[in-house]
């Protein structure tokens, strides 16, 4: 209940600090007998892994997981799975000189208010370094994912705005998003990102983005009444991502400026089966998912670490100023992708589970 | 974990079908010896209650709330608070003609899909009236506030945006919030939504909101790190109410076209304590609150029952039209204005009560 | 987390005192499409009721159950069922005279010194009122083993010793549980305990008891490893009814006396299938079922209130005595071995969809 | 939820299994600016670590724990502490025999049927191995305890029983208990044990045991009421232990033997607060704590693993026979005393920490 666990059926316990020796995560829950190897989960972690272009941070992690237990003969057993990753370029020294400052837009004050002492190394527990342990969990929520709602599924990520930059939706391309450093569908935005973020990251400043996330292949019937919504655990799970300061699902913030014949979805049969016109609601009806692809979107706030120096206080009680010279991200929205797609997936696979557990084996997903 | 309670130390089970006999809660971990009569919480509920202009339901529910449990001589005991609202203008008839026919925008598809069985009077659990309960917890949630935080500790929300047409700014008045039916802050913003919504409403269709809450005088260092940050607990709450779609808190979405320069607040001493210069954070660093203000935003769609005819199917897998001539609300955001208040106190009792646990008595409160 | 909910997946939220104008509780997570009525609450209420006999308290309540919500149509829903049971024969005036006083043997003392407060009248929350609700709970439980484990899958409870007077194994006889006021299966010594009993009540004393519960026809598998055992849960649940101290399953204490080869039951194949040849593990390995029948057994001390008078003190710390001349039970015991029953019910219902959740169906019941 | 983690505010997940690289726990919610080294927990795994005497398995771990997460300059930071024991004498070709074969008394059976498959070197999961990290944990807990009640306050465990071997409370002496390999606080007893071991190991043999647990100087009002019962979370946690197959609290199964007059406590005025005169409710009424010491014992079963062939079967459905020559212990129960203090602590420390999330600080604890 210190919230460092997430989920109920499908539940990890993550731990570590930028700094410590390494960071983990425990998970309970996993059915059994998924193929599930350490290479299954490297494949996301190197997505995420930072240093792989000159707009996120220069931080060089080999980010390597292991697998400590609930895996026998790389087939799961049902029992906890624990997963560690080693912090092999923690270079605490860069951190001295601001231990006792509050960075602005870091979480220091808050944390030494709360807790009365603080891991300043690398911001410690509040590092957007604990994404990796999210990723890693999302890894094996896809195997959740294959094996309950069938290979089809898929949970996938883009990045649709930076700074005031918003891709064209007529121009979405899956197959861009792998093309280029910023998981954006929209080749002709991506060029314009890369000219907008060299600027952004000469000047030594920074920038927001939004990210939205996508899953499909859904059967209908996932999600609970009235608290544990499928799109209120989206949401808490979204939100809970470092710098995220917003969360939106289907239409979101714009459904409050349209009328009630324009926003909800009409229903026609085609082969044999309710299909929905439209997709406003993205795929979520009561906090139940409908079986049309599930639309989610965040939005990041831009680093806080930058060059410019900013006024705050020490921990003593003095005015002083703190720049920030170290490595970091100019647009950390961009890696924010599939930690986004990872926090999805640990959704889906939990209410795949609790929707089982309650009703049994769910509807078959619809084929869109 | 079937998704009807909400909280961890403050926690309530909510229960209750929009026609049948009654809904209600139990409120399980309120602190003993805090003053509550049922005139403590029906205050809060005579705020949300329908039928009071005509911009919101017809249905007319005395919503008298009944205290069975956890109170002895109008004073806590530790122990569970049962609370029960009788539902007595239950209309049934009104929903026989649609029973078979899953109405656009609402659940009755979803609740189908998901149990094979769905009761249809009034939209069953999944109606807007299961948010009564809401209100009622978190009226019993202020108590915990003010026992905690402080008198001063208050816990306000307001609508801001209806359609299209959103408040100045500039014009806030909080005394204006009481004195027109929208809970609106902006007098002259009040006066265009009266015109607009009547005309929404005389067309038989229906808008959109977007609606603000605001905690003031909370101490600093409530909220969990990682998964259980407040901002990410507050938008579950939020998101969990009827009709969201989405949750932004400070900035929001309009962060991700910020600089960092421009979004984090600086800090400065002033009578010997730190204070920020700015509150683009909402009151939130890493989860965990400021002492500022904490502020959120939240989507509601426009409501889907509209006089129109609409396009859908039945359970029987036919084609088909529905149209709603029964009593509903042109613009259900307005009502949303209190249940989003009570979700808020409810996050925040719930973290002063992780808090106390955790870390002991919390900060004092800051006085901004 | 304030300590009246119990289960997982099937899990109920208890409320109310003894002497408050309800008592109740909100199931959530039972399956949808289960038929169930008012009455087959009520069959299970029945049986637990007081005032049966001259061994069980005089108190004289109709126990009523009625059900608020989760059901339509005689089947559930699969949201949250609130069941109420109003208190109609609580005679407040009966407790005036101790409402100062700590009664030896009751909850007084620890309630006053956890809370500050405490609701004096019968007991308030800490009065075997409480154990009506899970009773209730219990009947909905059946339905789910019904649903899950098959229509031959039972529970029931006996009576196995009263005082230091225990049955005879070798009489057993189901039939005899039903004929007798103690639930005894054992016609012999169900007739010295009516002389037994009868010279405790009038010598205004109270004796103790041990109940067993058996399971039987239930599938392999359920349970989980390391902390969830379906043991482990079975001996919260029976520890945390009224007056009970201690819990055993299969040999018990008995075992600590046994060698590994009198002890560990064999297994041989009959049928096509593994057969254990004894059940000294109660069945239970590991806190997973083995097939064979679950076997507890728990303790219930003497009741408390007795004519003789105590000695104890005021809660403004001055010596007195007391006495109870009210009604109750010269033997709590008795009427523990229905709430003994349920709360196996509960934990095997919880488990079945525990185990559904993560691992899909059970393993066919075994024909023991 | 998958039954691998254990408590709610003072919460710890478990993982590993007996022959993987490691076993190790996530504790959650651990206070901060508690002191804390890998030495304070190393002393208690020590006390618990095999190969001591002749009399446990001569299996030989160094048992060394590292804290890789949640503490920084030696004081807890209010983060995850992540706590991972290497696995070094893992001979894992000592289980080869066996492996499809079905041990009777031990978990390989219903592993099978629970998940179908599992992990057969040395028990996988449900080796008693596992118990490492309960008592890594609860050492963790200890400082909660010594941080929340006090330096005086303690935890502290006996063996009382070895096969039909007890006792003698009139010869009970703490400081016997850490002279003998046994935990045994009779030294005559301890002697008699030895000579009883000695003829039970030779003959390849086992035998059951129980212990008993002790908490001292803890303050009334620990615990919740109705379900969270401090004796049901500690039944629970006493009951999860490997091999246990009982628990009882104060005066146990023997408390159904007394009359109401010899049972329930009496209490006078002493020293101007209320003091019990005897202690058969085990310092628990009503589930919460009176401030008496808190006492419960539990009984621990054979060990399985004899020299004796025992008829089984294998996977494949053929009856066979097994026999253990491997390293074993005669009797588990003499390693299960810290096994059952610390979870005593565990359950302890999460009610000091629920209680004062609830409530506020607790009632100074009694001197008894």
């Amino acid at each position: 209940m210190a919230g460092n666990s997430f989920g109920t059926l499908f539940r990890f316990a993550s731990w570590g600090e930028s700094h410590g020796p390494a960071i983990g995560c425990v998970i309970d829950g996993v059915p059994p007998r998924l193929g599930l190897t350490e290479g299954d989960i490297q494949h996301w972690l190197d997505r995420r892994r930072p240093g792989q272009s000159r707009f996120t941070t220069q931080r060089r992690e080999p980010d390597k997981v292991r697998i400590l237990s609930g895996v026998f003969e790389d087939l799961t057993t049902g029992t906890p799975i624990s997963l560690l990753i080693e912090n092999t370029d923690a270079r605490s020294k860069d951190y001295d000189a601001i231990k006792d400052k509050f960075r602005p837009g870091h979480a220091d004050f808050t944390y030494w208010a709360k807790y009365g002492i603080r891991d300043p190394r690398g911001g410690g527990r509040s590092s957007a370094r604990e994404t990796a342990v999210r990723v890693a969990a999302g890894a094996v929520a896809r195997k959740v994912l294959a094996a309950l709602a069938g290979n089809a599924a898929t949970v996938r990520g883009a990045l649709v705005q930076i700074g005031p930059h918003a891709v064209d939706p007529d121009r979405w391309d899956w197959t861009e998003v792998e093309r280029n450093p910023f998981w954006c569908p929209d080749a002709k935005m991506a060029a314009e990102w890369e000219r907008y973020l060299d600027a952004v990251r000469k000047a030594g400043s920074s920038t927001g983005a939004v990210i939205e996330v996508r899953a499909a292949h859904m059967p209908p019937g996932l999600g609970a009444p009235v608290f544990d919504k499928i799109d209120a655990d989206l949401a808490k799970g979204l939100m809970s991502i470092n710098a995220v300061k917003g969360v939106e699902v289907g239409a979101g913030f714009a459904a409050a400026a349209l009328s009630g014949e324009s926003n909800a979805d009409e229903i026609r049969m085609a082969d044999g089966r309710p299909v929905f016109q439209s997709n406003n609601a993205g795929g979520v009806l009561g906090g139940i998912t409908t079986g049309q692809e599930i639309v989610a979107r965040f939005a990041v706030k831009p680093t806080s670490s930058i060059l410019a120096p900013r006024r705050t206080v020490t921990a003593g009680g003095e005015d002083t100023e703190i720049s920030t010279t170290g490595r970091h991200d100019p647009c950390v929205g961009i890696r924010a992708v599939p930690v986004g797609e990872a926090m999805m997936a640990c959704v889906l696979a939990d209410h795949l589970l609790r929707h089982r557990g309650q009703c049994g084996d769910p509807p078959a997903p619809t084929t869109e």
